[in-house]
């Protein structure tokens, strides 16, 4: 009994002390740089941070170290506070901004996963982004149309739609998406677009910002007013031509380049 | 005695049913709008993030409720971390992005308050952006040129000088604050940038996006090549013609249009 006693107490220690040799690699690593003494969450806040600002382009997966940090985020009320904040300073901008005029050609965009529709539920069975993305089985997922509006989101298009705006929708799934697509966004309460646009075979050559910045072209050459577009990711909403004003929404789950 | 404790608890019972009615009706607003049960944190956070998601623009002042809040984060150990973390991309871009020559003509763009020197000395005693600004009582601030170094901007700028990188620093500061703003640089460290380029009385029309994109465009049909923009402003480092990369630090505590 005594030994069984004693070997699980080893194994309890050998445990604790990998948890906290690797914990404390990273903020030793960190002090040494920084001489600042930092907590994980500093670190994972900080990164978070700069994904935002736009600093750090290009990830393929959340650092394994913030995953958890990530996830408690995304479903978190600050997540849905910050992107309420979002979608006032869009309406904000839509009571101020424009000189809309008859005939139809006033016009705002927006991206579909994560800005009308959430992504999370899937993320949330996948480690939140720790593990590089399988589009497999992402696409599978998306064919099933389950995915749950974001409600703030949903309130903005209607007040748009009420506006007499006209609604352009701008993913980069692909085609063979179309009708799960239609589906799930009909079915969580969106109708009324003017178009949908998804990314057809010349365009799976094209990235993320020139697909979309293509899109816009096409739509003001044939008179339309870009008053403003919503997206989640900077490829969205930057590149030219662009709209009177971009929103970004925040997401830290992944990058599109 | 009795009526003196009755009077002191009356006057105690008017101040906490004042604080808390002030806090209830922010409170309460945002939970009718959003169904949500937020904090006053939850709140100033999501500012916060939408100032540095650029979705806030050209606000005059910090919400009265959140100057605690952002005078907490500008002195916090969170804005130093997210801080080096903006200063680790770009020395990451440095080391992978560009294609340098001989001639001297690859350059880097730093702007001056906020991402070389802090302000945040002078922003402590005026109420941390709550209060709309007093350029003069700034400009004499600025003109005792004790603005402390921003440690983590003076390693790469140091960094970047040791890889024989030109140094330009673009600054909305005024030309009459030239003298004594080499003096600042150069007491705490900073030295061997190739130009230092202040706002002069033509530049005084423009807005600090065109003045700084302008600056841009000379320096580049001079034939420079700008690998990266560090800067704590949306509108440092947004505009044409650009450079290879740009950075931006955080910075809520007020807006530079």
């Amino acid at each position: 009994m005594a030994r069984n006693l004693g070997f699980f107490l080893a194994i309890i220690g050998l445990f604790l002390g990998l948890v906290s040799a690797s914990n404390w690699n990273i903020l030793n690593q960190k002090k040494g740089k920084y001489g600042l003494q930092i907590t994980l969450k500093n670190y994972c806040e900080s990164w978070r941070m700069n994904v935002e600002l736009h600093n750090i382009r290009d990830f393929e997966v959340v650092p394994e170290e913030c995953v958890q940090f990530i996830g408690k985020y995304m479903t978190s009320t600050q997540y849905k506070v910050d992107s309420e904040r979002t979608i006032d300073e869009c309406t904000v901008h839509m009571y101020t901004c424009c000189d809309f005029k008859k005939g139809g050609k006033d016009a705002w965009i927006f991206d579909i996963d994560d800005t009308l529709l959430s992504t999370v539920p899937y993320y949330k069975k996948n480690d939140f982004g720790g593990r590089k993305l399988n589009s497999t089985s992402l696409e599978e997922w998306m064919s099933q149309g389950k995915a749950p509006a974001l409600e703030h989101s949903l309130r903005l298009f209607n007040e748009l739609k009420g506006l007499g705006i006209q609604i352009i929708l701008v993913s980069s799934r692909r085609e063979c998406l179309r009708s799960a697509t239609i589906d799930n966004l009909v079915d969580v309460g969106y109708h009324g677009w003017t178009s949908l646009i998804l990314r057809g075979e010349d365009d799976e050559k094209k990235n993320n910002q020139k697909f979309k910045a293509d899109v816009r072209k096409k739509f003001i050459n044939n008179g339309y007013r870009i008053w403003g577009i919503l997206g989640d990711q900077w490829s969205s909403i930057e590149g030219l031509p662009s709209a009177k004003r971009t929103f970004k929404l925040p997401n830290p789950l992944y990058y599109v380049a």
